[in-house]
This record gives C-alpha cells, structure tokens and sequence, in this order.
C-alpha cells in the first residue's frame, strides 16, 4: 500500500469497550458482577451491557453468548467526529472496512473495520454519557457511578492484548491508520517482533498484540481491568481464591510497561488481567519505543517471576495446538 | 476494698463479642452486612448474630433491637478454665458480679457481671469452634470463614471504647480484676485521668474507658472493627460516601496508639471505628504506661487533625447534655 | 482581543520542570533531596537541579536561592516543533511574550512569555534524554532512574497552582494559547469562578488557577509531585512528622479532582501537595468541566475534612494582607 | 526424660534479637543500614549492633564478621524475673544449659543454652529501655525511635526461621521448655513433621523450625523482619531490585500463616524474609494446630506461587549437600 499517509496522534480518544464471547453466559456474568465489580446496563439478544463504576460511557463490556470463547468486536472513541471521518477514510484506503453500523446502545454511529489479523473493531464519535439511576449516583458529582462495594470494583477497562499472527504487522496498523504509537516491545533473536503495545494518549498502552503460537487469526490473549490500587490487586487475590476463581500467574510486576498485575480465566475461558500501573504515564511525545531483547525477557517479570508457560499456550477460542 | 490481690496477666485471653443496640434495627442490620461485610450467624428474639470472616468463635457482633442506642454485654473469653474461675472469684470480692447466665448461642456457661460503671460484661471459656457452611468454606484451612468481598470486609472486632464517670476507675478494674494492662492514658492539668487504654496481651489495646462528660453511666463512644490494612480504611471512606454513611472524622492516624482511623456512625446512632494498626505490637512484658498531657493532646492526632468536637458530645444512648 | 483562534488540543505535551525560589536555599536543598527524595543534577550560579526519579528529561526543579519565596518560571514541552511554533505565534498574538532565551541545562532553546496574571513561563521542543550516571541506573530499562529509595520517593513534578487574581482569565489563557481544556472549576455564588483546573492530555490537570484573596499577581499556592500510591501519602506523613516538617493539612481525597493529597511547606516557605490520583485519567475528549457551587465547596473535602484556613491566607511570596 | 512438666503459656514475653554471622561483615553492614533501614547503634569486637525503629530495646540484630554465614544466638526475653527463673529450670532440666553470661549492651545478666539441634539461644530479664539521641527523636512519644526514611524501613525482627534435623523435637522443646504453642505444621505423608511454626502470645510465630535436607544441625533458614504494610513489601521489592539485592522468591502470601512475603539474599549469603502479616493475630487460647499436608503443601503458596526450589536448596552456613 503506497503513499498511505501515517496518522498524526490523538485521533483516537481512548479504548470504548470490548465485546467478549463466552460459551458459559450465567456464569460469565456472575464472574463480572460477582467478582469483579461491573454494573449490569441492559441487555439485548444475546447480549449483556456491563459498566465499570468510572466509565462515562454507556458500558465498558459487551458479554455474548456464543458457541465458544474469544473477542468480538473492540469499540475506540474518536477524538473528534472530523477525527473519526480521518480515521474511517485511513482505513478504507488499507482496505479493511466493514462499513457503518448502528452503535450499541448509548453508542452513536460506529465504523466497523478489522485489524489486519482480523480482530473485529469499530470506532464511533457519538457518545451518550451516563446518567445513574438513583440508587447508582455518586455521591461526588465527578464521578460517573457509585462506588460498588462489590468483589474487585475495577474501576476501568484498560486494555485489550489480541494474539495476532505477525504483532508488528497489527501494531503498525494501530500506528500507521489509527494514531497510536509504540510504547514497548519484545524482538526475538531471529529479528521478529512477538509483542507490540501501542498507545494513543498518556496511558502507556490501550492495544497490544502478541504473536499467535498457533497461526491462528482473530484471537484474544486477555482483555484488562484497571483498579485503583496495587492493594486493590492483593484483595482481588483473596477474592478469586475465596470465590473459586482460577488464579494463572501473579500478583507480580511486569518487567514491561511496569504493571502491577493479576492473571485470572474467567467462566467462559477467558483470560482477565487485573492491573494497576501506580501512576506511570507516558509523558514524551517522541518517545522512543523501548525493545526487550529474548535474553532480557528470559530473566522474568520485573522482580523475578518466570513468565507463565500457559501465556503461550491459552488463548481463546482455544485452537488446536 | 481491702487486701485484694491484682490479678496476674493473660487471665483473659480476647474480646470476645459485644452486643450492640438499637432504635432502627433492619437498617443497622443492612449496614453491618452491606457496609461493613459481616455475616449473619442466626438470630433470637430481638437479637441477629453477626461474624466478621476471621472471627473462630460464634459471632463477634451481637446486635439487639432496642428503644434506644448504647451498648449491651461486652463478653471477654477467659485464658483457660481455670483463669475463668479465679476472675469470677475477683468479680465476687469486688461485688460487681451478676452471676452465671446461659451463653449466647455458640458460647458455654458464662459469668455476667458490671464494671464499676455498670456496662455489663460476661467472661467464659467454653466456646464452639466456627465451623462455615460451604459456600462459606475458606480456600486456606487456617482462615475462619471465606473473605466476604462486599463492603469493607472488616477482619475483626477490635475494641469497645466506653463512656465512663471515672475512667481511671474502670481502667483499674480491668487491670486488678481481669488482668489488663494499662498502655497508654490521658492525664489532664487537673490530674485527673480523662482516657484509659488497656490491653489484655500484645494487641495494643483491647478495651477503652474515656469519661463521660454528661456524667452519666453505662455509655458508649465507639465500638471498633480492625481492617487487614489501612488502604482498606481509604476504601471504607469512599465505600461510606457512595452508601450515604456518616463519617465523623477521618481517616487519620491517632497519636494515642498510632492507629489509622476512619469514624462513622451506624443508623442506629452508634459510633462506629474502622481502624488498623499496621504491624504495631506492644511487646514489653514491663511496658509503662504513655501518659498525653492536655498541651500534648491539644496537638491533635498524628499528623496534625484536631480531635473532632462531636467526639465529646456524641454517645450513645443520647442523653440531655 | 477579538479574532484569536482557540487553540488546538495536545499543543502541550506535558508540564516540564518548573523554578522554585527559597530564600532557605540550603535547607530547601536538604528538604528535596532528604525528604521528598529527589535526586541533584547540577547546579548553575544560585540555582540547584533537580530531578524525581521518573523524570526522562534533566531535571523536574530549578531551585534557586532568592530574597523570597514563590515560583520563578514555568517550562512546558511542546508536542512538536510545529506545535512549538504555532503555539509562540498564538502567546504572541495575546501580546504576552517575552522572546526566546537559552533554555536550562539539558533543554533546548525555550521561548518565555507570561500569563496574564505575570507569571514567567517558557516552552521548548528540544531536550535531552537524561543517561543516567552507573550508581543511578535502573534495572529496568523503561524506567529513568534507579528508585532512590530514600524519603517520600516523589515520582513526577504533578502540577503547579498559582494564585492569580482572575483564576478564569488565567485558565481561558492556558486553553486558547496553550490548548489546555478545564477539567473542574469553582464558581461561587456571585459568579466569580475562583479555581480553575486545566490539563493538556489525561493527567486530569496540569496548570490550576486559585483567586489571590490578597489582589496580587504572579504568586504561588503550591506545586505538587505525584507519588506511586496512596500509602506513600501515608508514609510521607510520618516522614514529615519525624523530619520535622510543617504538616500544613491531610492526608485526605480532594473531592475536586479526588486526588489523595498531603501539603506540607518546605523550609522557604513554599506550599508542596504530595499528591497521588489512584489510577484516574480524564478519557472524554468532550468532558465537560465539573463546575463546583459554594455550597458544595462547604461540604469540605471527599470524606468530609474541612478545607483548611490557611489556604485562603498563606501562599508565596508572602504580601501584606 | 520423664516427669518434666510442661510450660505454661507466655513464660516468654518476645523475640528480642538475634545474632547474624557473615563473612561479608561491611556489605552486609550496608545492607541492614541502607537497603533494610535499621540504625546502628554501638559496636564491639567484630560486632555491630543495630536496631529496627520500634524496638524499645538495644537492639534488634547483632551483627558479627565470622568466615562463614549463619545464625549466632538468639535472644528472647522472658516475662518476669520469676518466669525467667522458672525455664533456666526447665532447661537445666533437659540438659541444654551452657550457663549465665554477661548479656550484650543494654541487656542484663543471660542464661544461654542451646536446643535440641545445637542452635545457640539466651534468655534474660532485665533490659534497658532504648533512648534515642536527639537527631532520631521521634515525634510521638509511643514510638521509640524517629522512622528512619530509609530503604525498606522495616519495623521489627519478627521471627527466626531455623534449619534442623527435626523440626518436630525442636518445636516441641520450644513449647515444652519456654512456653510456645504450636499454631501450624507440615506433616509429610510418611509421618513426619517437617516444619512447625510456635508462637509466645498473639503474634502468630516467633520461632519456627524445618527440617534440614542435608542433616546438617544449628543452620539458618530466614530470619524475617516485618513492615507495616504490604505496600512496604512492594516497595521493597523494587528497592531490591534498584540495590542489586539477590531476590528469591515473592512478593506473594504464604498459605501458611497468609504472611505477605519477599525473600531476599543479604551479601553475607543469609535468607533475609521481609514480612507483613496484615493484622492477623492467633487469639484462640486453645488454637489447634493447622497441620498441612503434602498435598496441600504442593499447590504452592496461597495465591498459586510455587515454593521455589532454593528453599530446600539453601541454608547458612553452606554445606555440602
């Protein structure tokens, strides 16, 4: 694709929220509410709206029932309605346009495209901000919901990590049609990049992608939750522990992006990452990507911790290996 | 009193319970499940038995629908049997005792009796170990019952502060009669002893007498529940906030004791402390008493907040001032 | 000034370092370095450099030894040259320019103007990635510095609140000049907005405007520097405590904002916030700034703290009242 | 030995210090200073003496330059002259006496003897209450020293974790002899106790035993310092991590005793553990050991972290395995 123009930053406002698939739909939705924290905001079909309590939009999750696990389609606000018409001509000039749609509920007109690896997406401008019900208002008036006093209370959908088949090829897309740029990465020795996480603003990543072991396209590494604290990730120990949640890895630090992090499989397969990043912001606007060698990543996560074989093993939907 | 020996230490081995009344008992009821995270443990007549999750005993609450606020029984376990006998023999000289009652339920024969000014008290040995049900089991074998995950999740019941006519009186009872030890103390310009701290082993302080400023007998400041950690405590604020709790003061950290604090007031009108005292321990088998002058106190608490008015107007029952 | 475009977002890449004066230079000194943990990185005629440990650039603090207290210039990085560029014509269109000078060691050549109120600011593009000495290198390699491990361990330079007698004027400068947005303000019941905050990215505020009670211009409230928790908050407090440092009030959550908050005043005089914001970012690219009334300023602060008196009558330089 | 009577509880008041040998005595020396906080105070012969904030005695650890690692003597303090009375009997009963010794500065007369596996202990009574000089004043006068606002800041010596060639006779001599309880243990299918917690009063263990895999006797497992908060446990990895302190194994929480842990290697090769027990505390008189089994042992720590291989690989002093 020549003569494709590199997108200027902060075209994309920030991660809107992301549809997960789950062939265990009760349970799914017990885990977010139960465990995690989340507000149910209505259904439809097959579908459950789910909000984390300082989300200003209509929701953060969107749960599916479906035949199995995995992603379905990750919504981004736009910076700006001339920002998303940008974004919209970008894409359709790499080719990888679905066309519009009619957003979810609370959501204006939304683009659905795929990423190069297939990942379904959708960026939309319109927005309808939250108004809580009575029972749900905060009691200080910026803040979008009540705290919920429940299970984990995360506070925000933080990031999506998509298992991709070649990272830098998705990560570029991101860059290249969306605005992001690239925080960190991993090259292998043999010159391949296997994980790419972009950003689009001060948080440090929104979009990460690492590469598939299977060959496999469309598929979902996990999706993550911000809470407020690193405490907040200790308790969340205890409560999957108590509630009968499947604890993968963690709490540690990662060594990259210096995350705070705890690794859960929700009922339906899919892996939850609980995080909190203290108050690390990305702050240089030419900051330069920073590249973790195999030897560097083999010393671990930041305080030793060995990276978790099943990392390279459990993705869903699951595939045949 | 003539010729009575001071009982020797670790005679009584915890606090045991305490029961709490009052006016508005479904909404008290709802704030110690829904805010606090205790759990029903049954009920009788007027009376609904609550648990904190690390409580190995029955209940740790016993809360008693009543006309008024205040407290009701504080119950104390004894050391072993035989500590059990020899402090009913101290009461007996003392002539403050009531005599043997039928325990609450979970709780052997226990021996009822006053302090000097007349908040009643039972000590006992015999006690039913608490054994959860299974949605309650604990994941970890030395844990008494599964983490709540709702609310403030307080581990344990901490301390009962009383209102007293003569603070030194009540605080010496504790330590002739029951084997208490002073830690710390207020001692005004006039002399007279206005707080008294007294522990029973290396918890700092397990029962408090402050005086009553109304002169009235039998009142109550506050009853405690300790938190694992003090972001807990930070979290129970905004938990307050959001669930339209009263908070008095706090959080802040005491100068007396050193504990980190968060004031509320339950809807029956009873003061309420979260409270957690990081890793601190009083050790000293000879520890001396700490004793605050009033220029000391007129310092306010650790880092710096004056003690709040309404801590010397506001007890319960509510009597004319 | 009739036909000044307002200015585009994201002109401003973040708060660069910022020129404290202290008429205690050598106990200031001890203060950033022993108390709050900052690390020296040169000095230059009457001024020390300064830098939190996170800092990618030189330093985050210009201290400079002065007959008084208060705030000497302000540097900001630009998003690019570009936006350097237009962000100049813009301050110079408002006729507030002072012109270009040599920027402090490690930054490029930086163009000085001043708000409305006078005070001294200046922004630049280039700037020098800070290479740590050997006994400074982190062991991870995103991160600028090795953690000094000593005193309250300040991450980032957070903010800076200046008084100014039109908080308003102030902050309309900051978003039309500088493309800053108002996140919260206070509007008092006379219509006056006496506080103003703005930010320049998600990092929910950067440059804050407070109405100077005295009528002057060009002083300080305070500067604060973010911490990686809120139990660095806490533990700052016992370190002042034990340092001897003026507690001037908290910790407490700011109900505007709802920052984690302690201030303290260094040995010159000069306010400092010790802030830390969980993990809240402002993602709306439409957020509309939540205005606050006088009534709901005299509830206080989040949990109910009274705002404290001073702030309404200390700020720096001193002037008569 | 027939007919010796067992101990009665809280004989024992505390852990007071222990003796730590190390063939690395300046780095090791900077290790306790810098990284973990502790002050110096005093020296003799080869040894330095050096204290944790808020212990009110002279020290906390002896620290001793010997040509190899290891533990030296412990010290513990009894609760009344009388009791220390009592178990120099109870010793001499068993056997184990060595004798009176002159105490280290600031302690008083000790009566030194060793366990069953050969490690070197002393009890004594009579103590000198620590008063600190002017510059480590602490600002409340219930604290003994100022906090330090150094590396980790840890609080206090918390327990001794011995290497023996069975646990279950040492751990059994500790309750017989001194008074200790037995709170949990390991019970290997075959029979065998391979590891026992005991504990003096409510703090949940002071002396544990494990058996050593090289049947070796007198060698050190850990000793373990606590915090005031797990946060100070993540800061203190990353402390670590910043130091070039070795790391083994954590942070994470013990199923065992659920302590919050970090294990690290100070430069003299001894396992030092950093430890934070939230507010647990063993309130049961009559607790009932929790006794853990192979299998259990084998799912790890409580939130999944496998034991790391080194625990059963290294001791001090070296030997051949």
């Amino acid at each position: 694709m020549p003569h494709l123009q590199p997108s200027p930053r902060h075209e994309i406002a920030h991660l809107g929220h992301v549809e997960l698939l789950t062939p265990e739909p009760e349970k799914s939705l017990d885990f977010f509410v139960d465990v995690l924290g989340l507000t149910e905001n209505g259904s439809q079909g097959d579908s459950v709206y789910l909000r984390t309590w300082d989300d200003y939009e209509h929701h953060s999750v969107k749960l599916t029932a479906a035949k199995t696990s995995g992603v379905g389609r990750t919504a981004m606000r736009a910076s700006s309605e001339a920002a998303l018409k940008r974004r919209v001509a970008a894409i359709e000039e790499r080719g990888l346009g679905i066309g519009w749609v009619d957003g979810d509920p609370g959501i204006g007109p939304a683009y659905a495209f795929r990423d190069p690896d297939g990942h379904e997406m959708e960026i939309y401008w319109e927005t309808e901000k939250y108004d809580p019900p009575e029972h749900l208002r905060p009691s200080l008036k910026n803040q979008a919901q009540a705290y919920p006093a429940r299970g984990v209370c995360v506070r925000r959908l933080d990031h999506v990590n998509y298992l991709a088949q070649d990272a830098a090829a998705n990560g570029g897309f991101v860059c290249d049609a969306l605005g992001g740029r690239v925080t960190e990465q991993i090259r292998l020795d043999s010159g391949v990049i296997s994980g790419q996480w972009t950003h689009f603003a001060q948080k440090s990543y929104d979009l990460v992608y690492t590469n598939d072991w299977t060959r496999s396209s469309g598929r979902l590494h996990h999706i993550a939750f911000a809470t407020d604290t690193r405490e907040d990730i200790l308790r969340a120990a205890d409560i999957a522990l108590d509630k009968g949640v499947f604890i993968e890895t963690g709490p540690h630090k990662h060594a990259i992006q210096q995350t705070f992090f705890l690794y859960v499989y929700e009922p339906g397969g899919n892996r939850i990452e609980l995080c909190n990043p203290t108050a690390r912001l990305i702050f240089a606007p030419d900051w330069e990507p920073v590249t973790w060698t195999e030897a560097e990543r083999a010393k671990g996560q930041a305080w030793g911790l060995k990276t978790i074989e099943s990392f390279h093993t459990h993705g869903t939907p699951p595939v045949p290996a």
